[in-house]
């Protein structure tokens, strides 16, 4: 961490500064310039609050040289995290996707798609029970009754289930959900996260609309802090000043993400765009730089779906660009 | 709402598409064009789910004519809304100003401020009990202690009480509170917008990070349908590319809001740019462009605060914007 | 100037890296960390590439602790640039307001305007000529016509002329303007700022869409470094995420502006919003956080203009926000 | 295009608007609602002026349905644009590198990266002359110098110059330059794009930093309106507010502009991200989701660079890149 300093302070403010950054039992060295005093701290700085040093008025500056998040580093964590869900093996080079549709809307519906995407060579179903939607007058999902259907179509596939929760009320709804979605609006619904911070299931956890990666990577951290250390990663897109398509897929975030964490990192073509033909030509792109996987929509009749049926595809579609995915990620030595 | 249709399309799809509105009981009314067929819906349209049209085959685009949000929608309720809150009036025409520090570090402390901000003339006061910090690692808030001592410098100074909610779990602990506030980070945690449309409190909702004014006036809109129409927006920054301030402050949103609902709208200057400096300029912007009251950060001693103590004022700095902030509210016309 | 070096590297490389600053006559101080060493540079670094320093394998991270700008900054020539103009005084303390048609149309369109404009107290005519269109399609404007126009109009009325330069190419055609603008998609059309270095006219320099503060002052120095100490900033709205206006205006600009630079600030809230009746509440915004001026567009028939007739206000209603602008530049302690 | 009219105006005002369409050759048609009137225009509404409509007082709202350009429309232009350069051919299934230096800082250094990258399968060689720096005080190029030591690299290595103009009056100079380049902060200096518009050579038009993907395909139209058809796109990353890369690479772009242009489209990792191995992955995911090519930044000694070295490949590592950039390339189906 390095402090710069005004010029021409009182030693006493100086020394109040010195004293309170010793609680923290660094190391303080200082550079003597013309306009500025550097001070470099060496030392675990984790702990240290930057706004705290910001506010004091010998302070002209602050920076971090070490990445503020531990748990979730690569520095102390050099190999990959490996998950093995549901008989599915995530991270450390294999490559899975995730499919089915928006929401859950009936167990005929669910259990039709689920069959479909297993054939395609989905290896996990996807669908929503809480939906978080804009307008309080949109289909808000159908709750319990929609985390009762996936297990059915889990019973009848052998899929494992992914589907996101929307608040701590309802944790105890999803004790047989295999993996929980923190959506990309509540990625710092920081009392959501330490909470599954406590539980033993893997996590998917998305992006925020407007969240940095090193935001991303603190959420993580705020799991992992908790003793859940099984977190991955979703790319969804970001909100830029764009309209053509519904987010801007940030795919720089795949190579960064996995250089700076160990965790598996996959992303979400659909929800990204909003353009089922960009899922295609987004899908590939993601793998040639690294993706884990990927989370596709589908929808047995996108046509009548209660929700963001725009950008799913239909079965016929999601198994043509199921053979390309998989060529790709075969040629990008993934294990299948 | 409009729907542009694909020409060449079967007539069946056409049908399909045609029955599917009818059950929304409205009006559709045809324009033939050479490369499209434009239809217009005439009637409440408010429940038709837009991407459930544009997943269609034959539907080239669609859009909405009029606003989707109704209880929030000054058309419907052309009077501003005023509300009483512990012996102030907030809205039409009334200016307020909450102040106190970012978080509650210790009774004497949230008292010494109360007392401070009151004498410069504050009318409520603020202060985070429940903390979102982006590190897992940094001070989280003193709790239901943290609340606590907000109530008892209620007792001492009369100053009705803001404060954040961060979980739905929390509810309980919030009832001697007179003002709920949702956090930016919370502007779209649906559950617990619902929970709170069920409770009797004014509720103050900060806009998010990368949420646009419409889906500012949406999530207001959750809390209105349940009942309960005591909103207060608080516009704080938006995230933009630029990184000389915090965040970027939309003053657009005062007139704008105000056009577009009736609901009382208040200024964040403070955590929007996180200068203190900063605060008076902004300050008086607000004001001069309609808003109806101001939230501003003090802090009795911010070098040594625990939280975003960069951004805090001193009682003697808060009380020297508050004289330029009087005037100006004067000057606009203001009821203090 | 602070440098992070990377530990392990071998002394030739830390060697190398010393010797090429030392050719900038910079004193280099060291603090050796656990895993990272820091230097700190003293002198004049403002012609140090931060990217090159950055390539080089030793070097974890590079940031200036001064700013890069030096004729434009405050810090250097603490007093306001004040400017007279066509007999106005622009900066330290005045107020002025820029009015007219978004592009010159006729020479009685102009005429007639202008008139208007001087007797509601406007102080120079605006008008564009040469006009940025993003369309191919659309009207360009008369060129050498409009420059006629103008002229002809400045002759009638006195009000001095602003108006937009569009390509080095024209620099002839602009001797007998008195305001030479740069719009905001040539804010970084370097060979155009530096050959404005080079006259002994003033500038009216628009912010661009996407640029940061820094930049924007780093365009005033390049205009300055040639010679030309007559720069005016305009603010006139970044690109952002929200849609309801067509930029977001961002009045913390100002402020920061004049913090950082004696240069006069002046803001256009016609373009940043597009929307008419925004212009008056965010142009007593703007006066009451510090703003020199005012660009407002004026249209005798809005509704017939070829171009952006949309954010154009009437005579009228441009007589009716002066009343008020007067009054809050005034009550602001504006020199009129 | 659809214009939605407000209720209760004069049958005077609307027929002066229905005159005003009337003029530019357009069926109208109309639909009655409860609260407002929509009509549809039939023919080509492309010379229509949307914010001319927009501002007359009898108009609500207005859209256009179909796109505003036409030359580089692939709808009236279904095949491919393939372009013959120097012996190579871009666009329609062929795939090309353009590799170089940023800046061009000598003779034997452009040659010797020239003769770099041709052995590592470069197919353009690419080089700045005329720099864009965001600050006076840094290398501008050797302008008129660099341009001769491009030409000498091209006689010795055979490969063809891409190189950027930074203003018209430089357009002599560029005479024996095979693809000129119109930098980001250019994309939308209409006097450029215009005289380009009238020049026979290639023009690689890059992404301006907070440009839509409808203005980067509108730019294209400026210069194919001039009778220049020969239009490269390129996507290089665009402002938001991520930290980590210098820009956020919108791969999207891809697939966007080949769907709705006919013109071939590359992407340049380098600039897009700042991060010299960001530029492998990033590379394999563009031509993953469809590009014609890339352009890539190589230096012979990057620790050195005048210029963005920080961004730089060494030519080994631009070696080991493009091995791995031919298998992707052959691998999605493009001819080498």
């Amino acid at each position: 961490m390095i402090i710069i300093l005004k010029n021409g302070q009182s030693p006493e403010q100086i020394n109040e500064l010195h004293d309170y950054l010793k609680q923290y039992n660094v190391k303080i060295s200082e550079i003597q310039g013309e306009q500025t005093t550097i001070w470099g701290l060496v030392g675990d700085t984790t702990k240290i609050d930057i706004a705290t040093i910001q506010a004091k008025d010998v302070v002209e500056d602050i920076r971090r040289v070490s990445e503020p998040y531990k748990i979730a580093n690569r520095k102390f964590h050099p190999d990959d995290t490996v998950l093995e869900i549901g008989g599915n093996t995530v991270g450390g080079g294999h490559f899975n996707v995730i499919a089915g549709p928006c929401s859950v809307e009936s167990e005929e519906q669910v259990i039709a798609v689920a069959k479909e995407v297993k054939k395609s060579g989905a290896k996990f179903l996807r669908g929503g029970a809480f939906k978080p939607r804009t307008s309080p007058y949109a289909f808000q999902g159908l709750h319990d009754e929609g985390l009762k259907y996936l297990l059915e179509a889990k019973k009848e596939t052998g899929l494992p289930i992914v589907t996101e929760i929307m608040s701590l009320a309802h944790l105890d709804l999803f004790n047989d959900v295999d993996v929980i979605q923190v959506g990309a609006r509540n990625m710092q619904n920081f009392e959501l996260l330490k909470e599954l911070g406590h539980c033993d299931k893997p996590i998917l956890l998305k992006r925020g609309l407007a969240n940095t990666l090193e935001e991303f990577l603190m959420s993580a951290e705020y799991i992992m802090a908790g003793g859940n250390t099984q977190v991955i990663f979703c790319e969804r897109g970001i909100r830029t000043f764009e309209t053509m398509t519904r987010n801007t897929l940030d795919l720089s975030a795949i190579p960064l993400l996995k250089h700076y964490s160990h965790l598996p990192v996959i992303v979400d073509p659909s929800h990204a765009t909003g353009i089922p033909w960009l899922v295609e030509p987004l899908s590939l792109a993601a793998i040639a730089c690294g993706a884990d996987g990927l989370m596709i929509e589908v929808h047995n009749n996108p046509k009548l779906a209660l929700c963001d049926g725009a950008q799913s595809l239909t079965p016929a579609q999601f198994d043509a660009v199921m053979k390309k995915v998989t060529a790709q990620a075969e040629f990008s030595g993934k294990t299948l």
